[in-house]
C-alpha cells in the first residue's frame, strides 16, 4: 500500500533532529530497501515528481512535510515569498493527484494565521504531523469499511477473490486478512512503472497474502471465466459526481467488470475528491510522462538494477499515467467515513460543512 | 505483420537444397535480424512452441512445412507412424491457434493418397508451399478489402487513425499507407512478449508507417478522448459464430471500442475460422504460459540482450496467452473475400463448401 499507513514499514517519517523528511525510496523496491533524507522543500519537489513515493495520499503527506521544510527555511532567511513559492512548486509536481493540492492548501491555511517564521515553523509541522496522523487513520478506517464486502462475498465463494491495484484499495485486504478471511489478490503489474508487479506485490508477500501477478491485459478474461469476485483499485483524484482518475488502465478493467457482473469499488480517503470538478472525463488533468518509461522497462539481471529498451529502437512512444474511470461503472467508493454510491447524490455527504462539523 | 507476407521481408521459406526451412527467429527482433534454419520437424516442433516464430497464419504455414520434413524423414526411414506422430506432435505445440490444426489436416488429407514414402514427399512439399502462397495472397486480400474502411475513415477525419495488433491486422495498414493515405498507428507493446514494441513497431518504422508505441493499459483512455477512429486486431482461432480468441487483453480494448463508439475489427483469413465451435468463450482453448515471461522483461541493455526481473522477486506470477471477444463487441471480420459480420449468418457464406467449391 502507498500510503503512510503501510502495514509494518512506515513509508515517511521525520528525522530525529527534525531537520529532514526520510522516506523509502519506492524506486529501488523490491529489489533493495533504500532510506533517502530529504533536507528541503526542493528535494521533496524532485522526490514527488520522479516519483521517489506514490499514490495519491502519501503524495499528499509528503507535500505536508514539504511546506514544513520550507518554513524552517524561511525562518533562516529564505525571504518573504519562500512560503507561497515553495507551495507553487510542490502542487506543479505532479498535476492529477488531488491530495497534493488539498494538502498544500490546508498548510497554507494553517500558516495565515502565523505571526513569526518561528511559529510558522511550529504550525507547519503540527499540521504535517496531523496529516500524516489522519492518512494513518483514515487508511485503517477504509480497511475497515471495506473488510464488510469482502467477507459478504467470501461467505459465497471460497478462495480467489480481489484483482486490485495499489494505493488505499490494498487497506480492506489487509483488514480482511488481519481478520483471517482467505483471499487471493490478482495483483496488475501496472506498466509502464510496474508499481503492480514491484511494489503491491512485494507488500502483499511481506504481509502474507496469497497472491499471483499477471500483466494488465489479463483482467478481462480471468472476470470473463468467474475468476474475479470483487475489484478494489485507488484513485488519484475523484470529481464531485464520482468520477475517479486512477492509474492508467483502471478504466479497462472497470468495462470488463460491468460486462460480466463484477463489483467494482474505489477506495479512497475524501481528501482525494476534488470538489471543483464535476466531469471528470473532461475536467481531471491527465499527466503525460517521459516516454522513456515505456521505452525502457527498469528490473534486476545478476542482482544489479538495469533498464532494458524494449522498444523498436526508431519507434516512439506515449506515457498517459492515468485514466478517468466514469462513475456509472463504479459499485461504490469505499472512503474512511463509509461506503457511498459514486454519484453526485452519494458523495455530497462527504463534503467539507456536509456533517456541520466545519 | 507476423504472416508469411510480410512486405518486405520473407518470415518463412524452404532452404535452397529443399533439406531445411529458414525462418527469422522473433525472439531476436527488433535488436537482431536471426536466420534460423529448422533442418526436421522436431526443430519446427520446438520453434513454435518456443516462439521463434509467431502470429496463427504464420504458425500454419510453418507446420504445413514441418509435415514436408516429416515426410523427408518417414522416406529416410523414419518408420510408418512416423507421419501422424508428427502430425500429433505439430497440433500440440501450441493449442490456441486454428492455422496450425488446419495446415496440419490439410496436409494430412493430401498425404492420405500418396502411395510411397517419394510421393509423400512431393505432395508434402506441394501442399505446403501452396499453403504458403496462399496465405501470401490471403493476407494480401485482406488488406485490400480493410482498405476501404481506412479510406471511409480517412474521408471524415485527418492523421491519428488506427489502435492495432500485431498479426494480419495491419495488413489493411500498408494497403492503405501504399495507397497514400495519411494514418498514424497506436501500437500496443502486448505484454507479456512485447510483440507489439518489438514486431509490430520494428515492422511499421521499416514501412515508414507513422506511429507510437504505448502501454497495453492506454487504450481506453486514448478511445475516450477521440483519439481513436478505428481498431483493427489480429485473430488465432474464430469460432463459427464469430468469438475471436486474439492476443490477451484484445477483450478489454473491445469493450473499450463500443463503450466509444469506436468501430472494432479483426482482421484474418478464413484459415482461422474454427467450424467446429460455436460459443469461442466456453469452447476455444486458451493457452497458459510459463509465468517466467511474465516475471522476467527482455531487452537490449549496453547493445546486449538481457533479461529483468521485474516482480518482487517471491511472488507468483501467471501467464494467459489469449482471451475471446465476444461477437457482440466486433464491427466485423476482414477475410479475404470481403468483410462480414461477426456471426454465425454473416460467417456461413465462408464456411468450406457453402460456395459449391468443395
Amino acid at each position: 500500500m502507498e500510503s503512510a499507513a503501510t502495514p509494518d514499514l512506515q513509508s515517511i517519517w521525520l528525522r530525529e533532529d527534525g531537520q529532514a523528511v526520510c522516506i523509502i525510496d519506492q524506486r529501488a523496491l523490491p529489489f533493495r530497501l533504500l532510506v533517502e533524507e530529504l533536507a528541503g522543500v526542493e528535494a521533496v519537489c524532485a522526490a514527488i515528481r520522479e516519483m521517489h513515493l506514490r499514490g495519491a495520499p502519501l503524495i499528499g503527506v509528503a507535500a505536508a512535510y514539504g511546506m514544513y521544510l520550507a518554513a524552517l527555511e524561511a525562518a533562516r532567511g529564505a525571504g518573504p515569498g519562500h512560503l507561497h513559492q515553495a507551495a507553487g512548486r510542490l502542487v506543479a509536481t505532479r498535476p492529477t493527484a488531488a491530495n497534493l493540492a488539498w494538502a498544500v492548501r490546508r498548510q497554507l491555511a494553517e500558516l495565515a494565521d502565523a505571526r513569526s517564521p518561528e511559529e510558522a515553523v511550529r504550525i507547519s509541522l503540527r499540521t504535517a504531523r496531523a496529516i500524516e496522523q489522519e492518512d494513518v487513520e483514515r487508511c485503517r478506517r477504509i480497511g475497515e469499511h471495506g473488510r464488510p464486502l469482502l467477507e459478504a462475498i467470501l461467505a459465497r465463494n471460497a478462495g480467489w477473490l480481489a484483482c486490485v491495484r495499489h494505493g488505499t484499495a490494498t487497506a480492506p485486504l489487509y483488514a480482511a486478512h488481519r481478520a483471517g478471511l482467505p483471499l487471493h489478490v490478482w495483483v496488475d503489474e501496472t506498466r509502464p512503472r510496474n508499481q503492480g508487479s514491484r511494489l503491491t506485490a512485494w507488500e502483499l508477500a511481506r504481509a502474507g497474502v496469497p497472491h499471483t501477478v499477471i500483466a494488465d491485459n489479463t483482467g478481462g478474461h480471468l472476470m470473463q471465466h468467474g475468476l474475479v469476485d470483487l475489484v478494489i483499485v485507488g484513485a488519484d483524484r475523484v470529481s464531485r459526481r464520482g468520477d475517479v482518475a486512477n492509474k492508467i488502465g483502471t478504466y479497462l478493467k472497470a468495462l470488463a467488470a460491468r460486462d460480466n457482473g463484477v463489483p467494482f469499488y474505489a477506495a479512497l480517503p475524501t481528501s482525494t475528491i476534488d470538489w471543483s470538478i464535476g466531469d471528470g472525463l473532461a475536467e481531471i488533468p491527465i499527466e503525460e510522462r517521459d516516454a522513456r518509461e515505456v521505452r525502457y522497462v527498469e528490473g534486476l539481471v545478476g542482482g544489479q538494477a538495469a533498464e532494458v529498451l524494449v522498444t523498436s529502437p526508431s519507434s516512439p512512444a506515449a506515457n498517459y499515467a492515468f485514466d478517468v474511470t466514469p462513475a456509472r461503472l463504479l459499485t461504490g467508493l469505499i472512503t474512511e467515513v463509509g461506503v457511498v454510491p459514486a454519484s453526485e447524490e452519494g458523495l455530497a455527504g462527504l463534503a467539507p460543512g456536509a456533517t456541520g462539523k466545519d
